[in-house]
């Protein structure tokens, strides 16, 4: 038997966004390996063997699903949205990297999904039409300075901006420090929106003004998109429209 | 006849990328408006009215789809990849605000999808596997010193790169200038991707150093990917992984 090792994004929670491509590999695979909450929306079967493992094991289990695949079988690693923002395809590489000459032969495919960022731009309207940039707030990997960096230039640069992983209860302050930093160089009615769990039955979408923004309106299962400085929402009524138009002036 | 009106993105081009959400739509759709390439993805079917209408016309198109979902009918706009990102969903909400106020009564929805960069980065690795922006080139919309000074602040940021629309007949010199801008920033071994056509039968990938990289190596159907300072190569038979780092040091 030649294994495979696919690296396939389950998108932001509803089954009607895993694409046709990864329903594919799923029904084919021997072995799922990924993080217990996403290996959680695979359907056990006969002939399948379910890998999940605990948070912050990224490595290891890169590992393990590329042994696995040398050895023979058909391995889907699985992350939520799309694997590679700010998920297991870069952890797969640097593995494949330090790993033995022969993991390079390996037949490893990466399956795009949609990812938070564009699911929840998607629910309340097009908050990221125009330029945009996507920061990973968490701190476990990368220095604060460098996330309060990237966000003043990302400010500077007028991007509409997601940031991923904005809070827990291991990482409770760097959100905060975040809305602090943008207050000091956005205008107060800057517009802000909380998107949870989008496109599952636990989805909540809050939009705000930057002086309104508290850290408490994050979790881990919360992206937060800030409005260029040309982001428009238009009223209506319940939840209101966010949209940045397409065009920019100097 | 209860009209609605679904902005949906078709992904990159493969058709098992397209999300059953989209597929579900379209098979419920009376009227399918777009641009002629998208448009041509959608099989004709009785009841099915297909508007293709030529680039350039976002507006007109956008009013279109909402005067004839008001009047009853169910309108799908198609956009390649995700609607939200440089496609209708912006134009669309721009139609809205600007129209009758009775428009904010329809039942829109924006329908993700997997958008042109996130595709690239799975057929080559992970590029966009940090911190990444990505800025749309074309200066239809926007004067070319905001765009030279987004470039400027994303390199500053270190973020990798996504480049849409990098050049066309009507713009063959504006990436010319956006590589001569990063040779005044970057160093000549920076790590650029040129996707064409991904997920397509026409698809080509090519991987360079910015010293190497030309103009003539983009056209209106490629994406162009700029490493950070981090992303790496990994040399193997064929088409190296590209791939960047989760960490970053101060």
């Amino acid at each position: 038997m030649t294994g495979w090792l696919v690296v396939a994004g389950l998108g932001p929670g509803d089954e009607a966004l895993v694409t046709p491509q990864v329903s594919a590999a799923l029904a084919e695979a021997t072995d799922i390996v990924g993080y217990i909450p996403y290996v959680r929306r695979i359907a056990p079967r006969p002939g399948l063997t379910l890998h999940a493992t605990d948070n912050r094991v990224e490595l290891d289990r890169a590992r393990h699903a590329l042994e696995m695949a040398q050895a023979g079988r058909r391995v889907v690693v699985v992350s939520s949205g799309d694997p590679g923002v700010f998920a297991m395809a870069s952890a797969l590489f640097e593995a494949v990297e330090a790993g033995p000459l022969s993991w390079r032969c390996i037949d490893i495919r990466v399956l795009p999904g949609v990812t938070a960022m564009l699911a929840a731009a998607a629910r309340i309207g097009a908050p990221l039409g125009h330029d945009f940039c996507a920061i990973n707030l968490s701190d476990n990997l990368k220095p604060w300075d460098v996330i309060a960096r990237r966000l003043t230039l990302a400010v500077q640069a007028d991007f509409a901006i997601a940031l991923y992983n904005p809070r827990s209860a291991s990482r409770p302050d760097g959100f905060g420090h975040a809305l602090d930093l943008l207050r000091g160089v956005c205008e107060p009615g800057r517009i802000l929106i909380f998107a949870r769990a989008v496109t599952t039955p636990e989805e909540s979408l809050r939009v705000v003004t930057l002086a309104e923004a508290t850290p408490e309106m994050a979790d881990m299962r919360t992206v937060v998109l800030i409005g260029s400085s040309a982001t428009r929402i238009i009223p209506r009524d319940g939840t209101p429209i966010v949209y940045t138009p397409r065009s920019a002036a100097s």
